[in-house]
């Protein structure tokens, strides 16, 4: 399903009073594969779905059930979701600030991990049973879902239903930033901002699949314990110190890398740290979120076009600027496949493991968003359909 | 020597009337080390030095006669060159264009090859006899220089001189930009502007070390078989065809990598030939030498300047935008000189091989530059000390 039919199916279904279901299956445990799964009497065809209604605070992002019954076409699957992640793309959706979120009232999410229930006409490659990891431009927050097989991944064998939402758009992004226009190679040096987030924890496992890599990570320092137990080299609390002094400190001459999720005065900062042939990968705008609505975007937005550059100031600093979102590739399924094969690949050897912070059931998808969006979690935000699913947090 | 050096010895000598000497050995002949190379009795203590007086036409580099006699410092050795590479580079420093080359009077010239015949105090990585490529940020056209050991490398057997003085800044540029940059990987595509220019001869070897990589190529239609001998896949005429257009009928979706020696427009073209997670690598602006002085400079920097860009642009695109100036790097041997040692093996391992254009004595250096910036070129253009010299083509 794309984003543009996640929002046209939108006025087609009633708004109801969720019910109150009980929790059906503990979603980390295994299943036999439901044959008959497609069968499976779904009380009065009804599904809840995470509606945004219009731009602006946590309280846009409503549950409902809707009414009917979802249909795979030709080449695509029913998913019935287990988990989904939550990412700043969802946040700054919300208010409005993320063109590839298709205009509300829209489903928004783009990653979930679930179980295939139903089979479009000619699908071949997935099965009734098969559990997969979903990518779409948005629609994914939903109980039960219709995709291109194109957008599924099968689940490695022992990932949770939560790694498998948690895999999938944090990881891409790391590795594409690192390995395609990164480069990294060993002995090289990386500044990785908010390296307790979703996407800092995968950039740091997968800095260290290469030889003798220093990674300078920051984050508050409440998390600086999880941070050098899943890798960074050096941790500096970001809201205390200058982390370009501190950084300077250490490696007079810069980095070789800087991911850069800021945006505006950062990004300056980011170049100006960077060795000769080091290279900047922005990649966010987490500075635009200065409150749950976006009061603040026409400042925010000043600073953000504060780095801009030509191309004699790049050719005398060589240096590279690149710009990476993932939402911007959902017309290259085939190479952001490719990534994640090599991913999973990492996975099944034991080298990546996908940190959740906090598994949220979709009724408080607005605590779920606060969680990320003032810079409590550690690690990937969940959210579950169960209605009865506990906050869970993870401590190590 | 540095540039400054160079620069500040200029006054220090005499102008006086070039004496044409014999040719002294046919410099692509292997020699037995000359061990006593360092009492070789030089007439009258003086040596030939090209010095550019000011900025300007061809005329602004004239031959000189520099009477004493040049003695490596601490750490120095003396190379008695055996010939001179020629870069876009010295062009636009004759103009005024390029600000790493001291002011005139200065003697211009990256990049040489030649025989140790001095070695300053507490020098042994180097012997006399040894023969050497040299690289330095200017002062390389000369019949004697000194330089620091870490700008020498050892020619590998069966190098001949001219190649030796082709292949540092050529395949470097090529390489650092393909490689670190670009990370070129299997079955991509790139774009190069000027493939029959030293540059663009070495790019298109160094691709092909990598599988399954098709290069566009552009040139005048006289150069179109010696760029595709050289291993240009599709050869393209940018004087009579829009390269833009010739690209997109052969691959819709544009090409991975673009280097760009071009600036201005082309620059812009470029980055919208990208493909999803393409690299443009900007390293020069041949388009601001529209004559022989910089009479169009102004019109020229206004292009130029025309491709500028902001992170937000950036991220949306999913591009990265790289600048590479060797020129720049002076500070980083110990970077440049890994790179080269690569380049090197490659040589030896039959990989890549510098193709000579043509060989001019000192006292042609106007005529040898207009070969150059009048893009009559194919391969390097070649500056020899020796007076008789005959200008040399390869047709293959």
């Amino acid at each position: 399903m794309s984003g543009e039919e996640a929002a046209a199916q939108q006025p087609k279904t009633e708004e109801q009073k969720q019910d109150t279901k009980p929790e059906e299956d503990k979603q980390n445990e295994q299943q036999p594969p439901p044959a008959q799964e497609a069968e499976k009497p779904q009380d009065e065809a009804s599904y809840k779905s995470l509606v945004l209604s219009g731009y602006g605070g946590y309280d846009k992002v409503k549950l409902q059930v809707k009414k009917g019954e979802l249909v795979p076409k030709a080449g695509e699957v029913l998913v019935r979701v287990k988990a989904c992640g939550l990412n700043f793309a969802d946040l700054m959706g919300r208010q409005g600030l993320y063109d590839r979120l298709p205009s509300p009232p829209v489903t928004p999410g783009m990653e979930c991990s679930g179980v295939v229930e139903g089979l479009g006409e000619g699908v071949t490659d997935r099965k009734l049973g098969d559990k997969v990891i979903v990518m779409n431009r948005a629609g994914m927050w939903q109980e039960v879902v219709t995709v291109l097989t194109s957008h599924t991944f099968l689940m490695p064998e022992g990932m949770t239903f939560e790694e498998a939402a948690a895999i999938s758009v944090n990881y891409i992004t790391a590795y594409m930033m690192i390995f395609d226009f990164g480069n990294l190679r060993p002995n090289q040096s990386i500044l990785i901002h908010m390296a307790a987030g979703g996407v800092g924890i995968a950039a740091t496992q997968l800095c260290q699949t290469v030889k003798d890599v220093t990674i300078f990570g920051t984050s508050s320092a409440s998390k600086h314990d999880a941070i050098k137990e899943n890798g960074v080299t050096h941790t500096i609390d970001y809201r205390t110190m200058d982390y370009v002094d501190e950084i300077r400190k250490l490696s007079p001459k810069g980095v070789d890398i800087v991911l850069d999720p800021l945006g505006g005065s950062d990004t300056c900062k980011a170049f100006n740290l960077l060795k000769p042939m080091g290279k900047l990968i922005t990649y966010g705008a987490a500075n635009l979120l200065t409150g749950q609505k976006k009061n603040l975007m026409a400042v925010a937005k000043t600073w953000w076009n504060q780095f801009s550059i030509n191309a004699m100031q790049l050719l005398q600093s060589n240096k590279a600027v690149c710009g990476y979102h993932l939402g911007y590739l959902d017309e290259e399924m085939e190479l952001v496949g490719g990534v994640l094969s090599k991913i999973l690949d990492l996975y099944k050897q034991g080298k990546i493991k996908p940190r959740v912070d906090s598994v949220w059931p979709f009724q408080q998808v607005g605590d779920a968003m606060r969680q990320m969006q003032e810079r409590k979690n550690i690690g990937k935000v969940i959210l579950v359909p169960e209605a009865e699913k506990e906050e869970k947090k993870e401590e190590n």
